[in-house]
């Protein structure tokens, strides 16, 4: 355990995060220095700011307890350190905050490192259905494409493209406002589980912080810092997703807008970015040539069965598991079964056969090939 | 009656509309300089092409049909010419078209150099609801900021945004690629006489010519040249709108476009646009301020209640003229009387209502101040 680990550990714990000035002192003095003279009431300032702080102070303490709790803390000069954020030193402030953090918190499989080809999806948390499907699309074409996807962990957009990466089997990346260990909102417990499972769950705070609304102006910068480029799905005037693309914009990373209808409130935020030079992109392929991959990936690579069933909604579950195995049945009785009304189940086992899990027989539907596939 | 208009009314019965080399050598030798040549067959290719045409050309006598039937032929040089067309001179062609009109057959009170101050509105004829309601509110909004409103006769945006400029007491503007004196679609022949009673009817082509695709390609022109920008509310990737997109480009003046839902395949073409730098806008303020016409005209000016009524729909009509004047009547009586079914008369009545022109009383509606006033 190094005396710059110690340190950062420390002063994350002291600090609020995106705290520019704690980052240039770093930058120059080190973060060990500083560090002690914090601990000595030297560094005026943010003594004063962290004196609440210092009592109970214990980062070794809290490092080994985080590894326990399958925490790390990534810093700089770690392998697993993304490089990328580096280039916040240089990104100038948003609302005040800004610069490299002191280091990350990460729980789960995914390398940080390895998360360098990315593209973070955010909008608002009161999107509309709209917004959900074109997130789920956006967050399942990067995966598919290979690349990394990165969001906060709200609901809404950052939810549904989070969901969409994960059922195409990709890599995806939470980063919150509050401690890794935490669940913000609380509904989203068993996503973040899930995240920190499969993915990662990444926050510049120590493990027990709350979200504080600052501390989500300052993630924002993490989210646009780990990608290539960010993608605003759907965002209200005045909305906090903006706040992340003021932090694309000022990294000099590609800032992308999905438009919407110009009667819809949660596109006027994004119209209004368009305007002022967000590129306009209206799916996964717009996404990939604007920061420069080639969509050659975006085909589907062969899957099986199961991943292909797992990418059905919720309706469409419903329809199928009310088709029965080994005869036919009619449209009516299938929407009796399946509890939803008449146009919304035909509406599904038009999709549902389009993607072969049904099949028109003897005058009603049965399962198709790869539904019956599933069974096998 | 000049020799030149004689010409130019010959030509233009002879030669298909947008034809570079006859514009061009008009304006070199004059209209009736070539005119002569083709009677003489001395000008080879246009006299080959025209040659089953010259049986029975009439010029003089086809101008005096024209007049009797209230249409009147406006060439370069007249009083009532827009300059503005004379910019398609240096504005290159598409798909091989282009050129300055010879001159255009126009009905309706508006004289066309008059439209100066005006905006076109055009998109596709599949439009979706949600096109047609922003392109009634364009042709509205432009209305109220009193410019003119241009577009083409074909159902969905082109009807939607005239249907919007009328009923906001404005002047609009059709543009055809048949003769003025017919109904292209025949399901717009009270459109297009409401058009030719309180706006003008025009087109490039003379009285009696049939629509053919390449007359509206030729059209297309027409409406970019008249207009001081152009907005494209829907179109499909390949949609004719992208042809009349092309010519507001051509002449350098202000393409808009209005997104949609990435989800809409007749936004595909104008999200296409938008990424090549047509401006994105939202609505009829959006438009004035691209058109650089400030929007402090938009506040509705003060009218008579002849014009409030002008503005009503024709359901809107049916409705209020089942309302008897001096008692009132119930829903289902005035339902029966306006021969609509009851939810649309209750809609109708809401919006009459909101509007002054029926109230509530004793259990039914009577008319309202606004309507009475009509009556005075």
């Amino acid at each position: 355990m190094t005396e710059d680990r110690l340190a950062r550990a420390g002063l994350s714990r002291l600090a609020e995060p995106g705290d520019v000035r704690i980052a240039q002192v770093v930058a120059q003095v080190g973060a060990p220095h500083l560090y002690d003279d914090v601990l000595a009431r030297r560094a005026a300032d943010l003594a004063a700011d962290a004196a609440g702080r210092l009592e109970g102070l214990d980062p070794a303490g809290e490092l080994e307890r985080a590894e326990r709790a399958g925490i790390r803390y990534v810093i700089p000069g770690d392998p697993e350190w993304p490089d990328q954020l580096d280039d916040l030193a240089h990104a100038g402030s948003v609302q005040e905050l800004g610069g490299v953090p002191l280091g990350l918190w990460v729980r789960g499989p995914v390398r940080l490192d390895e998360v360098r080809d990315s593209v973070a999806v955010v909008g608002s948390r009161s999107s509309t259905t709209y917004g959900e499907d074109v997130a789920r699309d956006l967050g399942a074409g990067i995966a598919r494409a290979g690349l990394a996807h990165v969001s906060g962990a709200a609901f809404g957009i950052d939810q549904a493209s989070h969901r969409g990466a994960l059922a195409a089997g990709g890599v995806s990346v939470a980063v919150l406002a509050c401690g890794v260990d935490r669940a913000y909102p609380a509904a989203h417990h068993a996503l973040l589980e899930h995240l920190a499972g499969h993915g990662a769950v990444v926050s510049e705070v120590p493990p027990g912080c709350a979200p504080l609304r600052m501390r989500f102006l300052a993630r924002n910068r993490i989210i646009a810092g780990l990608a290539r480029g960010t993608v605003l799905v759907e965002a209200a005037l005045r909305s906090g997703a903006l706040n992340t693309a003021s932090w694309a914009n000022g990294l000099s990373r590609p800032l992308m807008g999905v438009p919407g209808a110009v009667t819809s409130a949660q596109s006027q935020g994004v119209h209004q970015l368009l305007r002022q030079g967000a590129g306009l992109v209206t799916g996964p392929t717009d996404v990939l040539e604007q920061i420069g991959v080639a969509g050659e990936h975006l085909v589907d690579p062969p899957r099986g069965p199961e991943r292909q069933r797992d990418r059905l909604s919720r309706r469409h579950h419903q329809v199928l598991e009310a088709v029965p195995v080994h005869r036919s049945v009619g449209l009516r009785a299938l929407a009796t079964t399946a509890g939803i009304n008449l146009r919304e189940t035909q509406v599904a086992l038009s999709y549902l056969a389009e993607h072969g899990f049904v099949t028109q027989a003897d005058g009603g539907w049965r399962l198709g090939e790869r539904a019956l596939a599933d069974l096998r």
